[in-house]
């Protein structure tokens, strides 16, 4: 951390801070400037709180230097992480495709789904059992109900299946049903539910709260992290911004943010990054171009009944012809689907 | 809602569209301008999906005429709603300010603020047990411990007392040690807290979520609402924009726009709204000016060693500084603190 | 554009706004829903401003049905618009890269960069003469002299030169020099400037403003179509959010929205769409890959001695890999370079 | 400026940077951490381009120290500055309110507005006679009209004007108008246009761009300032955010951000800062509960009729009524107007 002094604090300010500093147990570095005179902190492996040295009398402001997250950094851990769920990989050469509806509502909706999709080439069976709503008149999910039918379909069509968790105490009760647990958007800063899937046993998709920086994401990986799960996967899903033509705005820099800084995988959900199904393919080609190790796509069977997010489902011949043209890019990428 | 049909829709599509509109139960209302034909859907009371009809061939586009949130709105509610907690109303013509710390730390430094803010002449003891924090190495509040603490200040003070509340199944122990239950902006869309806290017998302070709109909030409070809880009290606490030089951006126009729309009272918190002590006083006045109905301040005996939100915590001779500049903005706008 | 009435607007009311519509030209179309009442305003060609109506007694808001766009809409073209400037074509089949340093530092190293981005399989010289800078106090460009040096390198190399014009006064000078006139994302909203340049006999490369949605973008364009110019050429350069990992958030989904909203090209800037050079060849490939029609980059011999841009410039020699990679991806959408 | 090393970064790197830093003639101070070296780079006064050193091999990052304004900051001038026009001083104890229509639209309405506006006590007239309208077929202002109209209106009522300037060319033209000249949002980073008015000899009421950060509206000052017009007026006036309900939203905290970083007085603008006219007094009390040096209203004797922004216009009676609420809050912190 750096700290700098006012332009006009006092010698004694100034070694009250550095008396602070070494009293925490840090050392301090000076460095007399032109205008300011900052004081470097050196550290003894834990960061200090900079609010402790913002509210000391002569204090300007101070800047931290090293990244807030440890295990979920490419400085703890260099090389890439392989997820492993039930035979499927995610983080290696071979891109991952997960589809099928946005919520379960019935046995043939998801089982017509998910033949189409298994069909057309994807690896996991996305369904939600329990769903966030924005109102509490619309449709909330099938619940347990939703779970057997998953299990069903994951039976028939032989595919890991992701469903979202929103509540800590359901952890135990869905990862007996579901291969991987989504934290959804609006779960990302849920720090209970973060502490009881970092002590579950399957792999956690963890899904970008649509206003968190890169940052705040990778933090939240850092809590499940240092609960003792280790198979985290990231996934890019749109953030909010002034942009009101499409329901988010699907960041594609992060792809390759992410990737730079940690050894997480990162997949896109082009679904709700863009929030209508005519960009859904620009945007998912767009994500493996941009270096995404797997997509996660709403796929509905008849989307103008859907009971949520039908405006973004594709049908399944549009799913089909999707994944023909992803395997073009990413096969101009490198990759394999 | 109004449905929008394509410049070169056929008759058959427009028909089928009427058609799906009717056995849905609603009745549709053709009108054929100069470049577009525009279908008005008369109501049956319940709301129709927009999603099942913008995938419908033909449709470009749907716009809602009316809001989606009810029990909160002014339409089913015109009165104010005045929230009664041991003895303080708010809501009403007086102006409620609640304050303490952000975290409870210590016996001592609880009950040091709580006398400091008592004798300024703050209503109700704010003071933080369970902590959400972005980092899973920082300090995350003393649990139980803390609430043990609250109900000590809260006797020896005689001050109703107000906490957040993080996971669903701690709002039956919370409820035994706190007055008013805090729903904090990262959780304003955590829908299995908004039930339990929906259905507890304490009055709520649902915080804005940091990226939530004022649709967004008023649909949060209506959950609780609907699950049977009608003491909501609302809370802009700053929302996230480009902006970087503050934590946060006060959306001061956020107060007379809730007032508008719903009765229920609306509070302000200008330390987390700005983020920035020396912001904090004229953040507060301008929230009273605009209407507020009262304030949620943090304030620390000794903020340079909080452990929490130090950077934005009041001194307990500022914050009574601030009490007397806020009486005179208060009778300014025909209000009492 | 519908007229939504308060929920208990009186019938006097009601029958003033319909005098009021018809009075100014329109005809008026009621709709008697069970909570709102709600006019239907049936065009006469003319767009009615909002806002005559929106202060009307009884009124409780508007809501626009048409796009506010015209000559820049498929609704009145169709087809794509090819843009074709000395024997380049943009917005056809072939995909266009337009290259070079950000700004004329010299003649040595725009000659250097000119050389080396048309040897890549650039189609187009980029170098800006007048730079806009934040700071007064950092380089502004060499002016009429950077001027100059385009001309020599466009006659050096072969290649027409795109450059920035920011003055309205200076249009004729620069369309002396340059073939495609360019307008910076700060000066979207110059509408002297659009004027100017919508009157000049060059293309016209504009730029999305870094806050200006994608409707504000194409209403720029039509203030440079309904002066005349139809050679009008879109660029998707990265709009501002609260993420500050990235200078600016690439928006890869206007790329398809425009392309459904307008007939004109659309063309990405990764360079400033990311700010950071390494982000450029990710976020170049994801723009090829979700249908851009070209793409305009910054590269500079020796980025670490540039004068401006330089942390988002390549190397001539990563340019050239990064050609040799859209050339794949853009095989894979069905392009070409 | 601080120099971040990369974690793996070598001792040929490291010295590599070192050299630079000297040659280009400022001091390297190094600061050895456990996980990272640091370089303080000591400055002579003349800012350092940090993208030069961004790009070099080994460096991580660069965080700046120093703020990037110096004219317009109270490093450089620690006391107010006033600016005085024609007998009217803004900045210092009495608070001023600008107030008139958007646009002059005749002579009738101009007069009335003038009238009413002086009657309720307004010090500054303003009317628009160059309009920047999103759409080539709204209404642009009468023009060089408009301004003969707004000179004719400042002699009948004895009031100085402030009216927008958008082309650098009209400058020396609107200047023999009007007493102060206005740099709209749009135009804040019109270099062309900054320089123009930085050589006129007229105050300059500088709006923040509504997607420009509160240091850019300080360099955009900075522009000005050293152009040699020391007479700058900054004017918060709301920022573009993700609410969609207001139109923009009014930055309050921005007000005693600015009035901690600068001299220059500053007035908030409720009108476009909101967007609706029930919002008005509500953000124009809170503007001077926070610090506020005045207030620009739009006023219009017919809101309902007018050409341009009547949605947030008020009638002159509820600018009378404003007023005296303004008041009331103004004496409350110790004001006058």
């Amino acid at each position: 951390m750096i700290i700098v002094m006012k332009r006009d604090a006092s010698s004694r300010e100034l070694s009250t801070v550095v008396t602070r500093v070494e009293e925490l147990g840090y050392r301090a570095h000076l460095s007399h400037g032109e205008e300011r005179t900052i004081i470097g902190v050196i550290g003894n492996g834990r960061p200090l709180n900079r609010e402790h040295i913002e509210r000391m009398s002569g204090v300007e402001r101070t800047l931290p230097i090293l990244r807030p997250f440890k295990l979920a950094g490419r400085d703890f851990q260099p090389q890439d992480t392989v997820v492993e769920v039930n035979g499927v990989t995610i983080g290696g050469q071979q891109l991952i495709v997960m589809a099928g509806p946005c919520a379960v509502e019935s046995r043939e909706q998801l089982l017509e789904a998910a033949h189409a999709v298994k069909k057309a080439g994807a690896s996991v069976l996305r369904g939600g059992a329990f769903k966030p709503r924005t109102s509490p008149y619309d449709f909330q999910g099938l619940g347990e109900e939703g779970l057997h039918l998953l299990a069903e379909a994951r039976q028939e069509v032989g595919m890991p299946v992701v469903t979202e968790v929103m509540d800590p105490q359901l952890v135990p009760l869905i990862a007996t049903y579901a291969d991987i647990l989504q934290v959804g958007a609006r779960s990302m800063q849920n720090y209970a539910l973060l502490h009881a899937v970092g002590e579950a046993q399957r792999p956690v998709l963890l899904k970008r709260g649509m206003m968190s920086t890169v940052e705040e994401l990778l933090m939240a990986a850092e809590y499940i992290l240092s609960h003792g799960n280790k198979r985290v996967i990231l996934c890019e899903r749109g953030i909010r911004t002034f942009e009101t033509y499409t329901r988010n705005t699907l960041d594609i820099n992060a792809i390759p943010v992410l990737k730079g800084l940690t050894h997480l995988p990162v997949v896109a959900d082009p679904s709700h990054g863009t929030g209508k199904w005519e960009l859904v393919a620009p945007a998912a080609r767009a994500a493996v171009a941009a270096g995404a190790d797997g997509l996660i796509i709403e796929v509905h069977p008849h989307p103008e009944q859907a009971l949520s997010d039908g405006a973004q489902s594709l049908k399944p011949e549009r799913f089909a012809a999707l994944m023909d043209e992803l395997r073009l890019v990413a096969e101009a990428v490198g990759r394999k689907i």
